[in-house]
This record gives C-alpha cells, structure tokens and sequence, in this order.
C-alpha cells in the first residue's frame, strides 16, 4: 500500500508519496517511471491538488440497488435498473481538490447534493481487457463527490450543468495503491453527523465489469478516472456546510460549501 | 485569417502556421505566448494531429430544426425541438486527426453514420459571459466528424460507446481564425458523392448563444472545443468508404473507414 497525493510543489504541480507525516516530491508519474526531486513537505503544510488530471472523465450514474430504489420513492416513480454497464462522461472542468470550495451556483434549487464514490485511477493504458484482469490497469483508488443539483438534473436534456457546474466534482484526498474494493465502506458526514454508509462494493455492476465492458471500445489512459457511483439517499448541502466522503482504507474527501 | 495546425515535428507534437504549402513551427500554443522553431516542411509532407487537445469537449447534440425533423420521421416520433441549450460532452480518447482511420467495431450495426459539425475552439478563459461578447473567447474554427451508432445510441443508457468509441470523434484538419460563423456552408461527401449541403448557421441555438449558456456554469478554457451539431440525414458509412466533410473557409476533414 502507497500512498500518493498531486500538491504545489512551490508554484510546480507534481505527485509526492506520503509517508507518515511527510510528503517526498517525484518527478513523473506515479504510475510511469519517475525519479524522487529532494524535496519534501510535512503533510499538514502543502496544498494538495486534484490527485491526477484525467483526460478522459468517467463516470458511473446508477450502480448501487439501493440508491436506484430510495431515488425512486423519492421521485414517485418506479426503480430502474441498468441492464447493461453504460458509463457516462464528466467534465474536467468541474474538479476540485480536497479542501477546496463547493460552490452552490446563485440559482441552484434546494435539491443540491452530495454523492459520495469510490473512484478508480488507471496506472497503464487499457483496451479489451477481461475482467478477469481488469482491476491490473488500475493503479490505485481515490474518492469522488458526485454534487448534483437535482432540478437541473430532472429539467435539462443532458447532465451538463447538474453534475458539471464548476467546483460540482471534488476528487481526492489522494490515491492510495494496493486496496481491495470489495473491503471498503464508505461514509459521509454533513457537519460531522454521519448520514449515510454503505458497503462500497454492493455495487449492480463492479468496477471490474465496468472496466472490461468500456474497454471493449474505448482505450482507457493513465491518470483516466472511473467513478462508480453512490448508494442511499443523498441530502441537501447549503452553503455552510462541509461534505465529508471517507471509505475506509482510503481516506477522506472534506469540502467546505459556500453561496455562490 | 490564419490556418494552425498540430503536427508531428520531429516526434513531437507542435502547433504550425500554414502559410501557403509551408508549416512553420511554433513552440506554444498559437492562442497564447509563442515563438518560432526555426522548424519549417512542406504541409503535404507533415503528419497532422488533432487540432487542439481539449481538457472538457462539449458537444451539441441536437441543434438543427431540419435534422431533427429528418432524424424523428426516420425514427417514426414526433420531433422535438430543444427548449434550451443543453450541452453534452465527449470522450477525448475517441479524438482522431485528418487522414486517420474511423474503425467500426466488429460488433456495431448497419447504421454507422457520420455528422458534419463546426468546432469552435477556445483562446481564452471564459466565464460569465455575455452573448454579445462570447465569440470574442473563440480562437478559431476547425471541423468534426460526430461518428455515431444509431443502434447503440437507440439502445444505451447514455451515449458512451454510440458516439465516443476509439476513432470515432475526428477532429481537423486544422483550426482557421477570424471566419464568420455565419457565412459557411457545410458539405458532406461519402466516397466523393455528395449527400448533405447544409448552411452552417442554420442552428437552433447559435455559438454565442451556446457559449453564454455554458459559461453562466463551467469555465471554459484556452484549447477546449465545442462542437455545434449536424443538420440532415447521416447515411450509413461501411469499411472502405472515405467520408469528407468540407465547411467553406475552414477545408475539408478526411477520413477512410475500415473494418475493426
């Protein structure tokens, strides 16, 4: 298990491992070769940074039963269940780091929400993988907050401004290697008050078959991010409140809300 | 007026100035500082890459009344016209340049088609901002191929692999400044023949429209691209077929098609 975050390496983005306290600067990528630079930070004094820029942003929408059923009854309407793994696309634009500001746009509804994933970051180029061997391209594991703003979502033709507004994707703490995914619990907190855990791995479709599903088609980059969706029943943020997404093992990924 | 490219200089991507036959290279990117190379080829001697590589790729999917009339009375609804701009986005990792093979995948159907569209590409951050204004953000013009599966696209839960599996997103040939997106005519020719002649403006909703839109919610960045959708009825495209789609004042984007 390694422990990698991306952070201001005094005015230079770079990726560092964590050990303990302290963060050792690598010039290159975690999962390329690389060399360490000398430098090192205590943890507590550098400004982390998203954990890696994906070129291509993926993103599960429906994957947890028992989100696709409370979502349902709250709608009024019947559960459906994907029958198939279809991915969707966000927007690089909308992600921010740990600790960095949500920002609830002036003409978002009531309905603006947290979605707390489990995020897998790709270490090696991946294209008609089995899934047998499909959790091999991924390099490490990271968190991701999903923020909708529901009405948008129910109103608009696409997802566009209800999931990828700026500041609607925070990504991190960092990237941590060597996990099982099915031995994660995740666990969101609005001001500190738990309000949600699940089982990260009681997913309808895992990261695997979504891997070895999207690669038949698409090639799957390095530093490229799969986000594999939620469970329960999100809640409203307002401005004031911090969203905390912990899954065991990981970390967690705390972000302050404010007024746009 | 002037014609960028992107091209392989020597084993590294470099944008150029066409003038005339001649690329010339630059080191930097054409919309902000930049300095010659000294580096000069012939155009019909350089490998063209992808234009730009966008950080978030939007795409408009529906924004052109005659389009959405044809495509609705070959599916047997209704049409329906858009009540407002909703922007999608693509995968960047199904970008492909001019002169570059589309593959249709073993598995796709009989209805492969292409979708003549104007890129418009990004030269500076843009946010909040008016529609007056929006096309000031514009660096320039270049052209896309929407490459879709219109059974995957009838039979999915998003859009994933109908529009963005590998080579199905070129994008070029090259990016062309200060056109007036009002006054282009887009041609569409399959194998030579032509089978769409559409006037470019004839949108829905226009660029700047779009622009203002987008960025009342997602910064826009230098090297980003927006792709403005198709009008017509795509015809089919099978392996050895070559697709052109030409839009005056830009060029033309060329690609063959071949068995996956």
């Amino acid at each position: 298990m390694t422990i990698w975050c991306r952070f201001d390496d005094d005015g230079d983005a770079r990726f560092g491992r964590i050990d303990g306290d302290t963060v050792t600067a690598i010039e290159g990528a975690p999962w390329g070769t690389y060399s360490e630079t000398g430098s090192r930070h205590p943890l507590a004094a550098v400004k982390l940074l998203i954990p890696c820029e994906p070129r291509t942003f993926y993103c599960v929408g429906v994957n947890y039963p028992d989100h696709i059923v409370k979502m349902a009854a709250m709608r009024g309407t019947e559960p459906k269940f994907p029958k198939k793994p279809d991915v969707g696309y966000r927007a690089q634009s909308a992600l921010i780091a740990h600790g960095e500001t949500i920002v609830k746009p002036p003409d978002a509804g009531e309905k603006f929400q947290y979605e707390g994933e489990l995020v897998a970051v790709f270490g090696k180029r991946c294209r008609n993988v089995p899934k047998e061997r499909a959790l091999d391209y991924v390099f490490g594991w990271t968190i991701g907050n999903d923020v909708s703003e529901r009405g948008w979502q129910a109103s608009d033709g696409t997802l566009w401004r209800a999931k990828n507004a700026d500041t609607f994707k925070p990504m991190g703490p960092w990237i941590v290697t060597g996990l099982d995914p099915n031995d994660m619990t995740t666990i969101i907190r609005l001001n500190g008050a738990e309000t949600d855990r699940f089982a990260t791995n009681k997913m309808v479709f895992d990261t695997a078959t979504y891997i070895a599903e999207v690669s038949k088609y698409c090639t799957i980059e390095p530093g490229d991010v799969m986000w594999m969706g939620t469970d329960g029943l999100p809640q409203n943020m307002t401005p004031g409140d911090t969203v905390e997404i912990e899954i065991t093992g990981i970390g967690t990924l705390r972000n302050p809300v404010v007024a746009g």
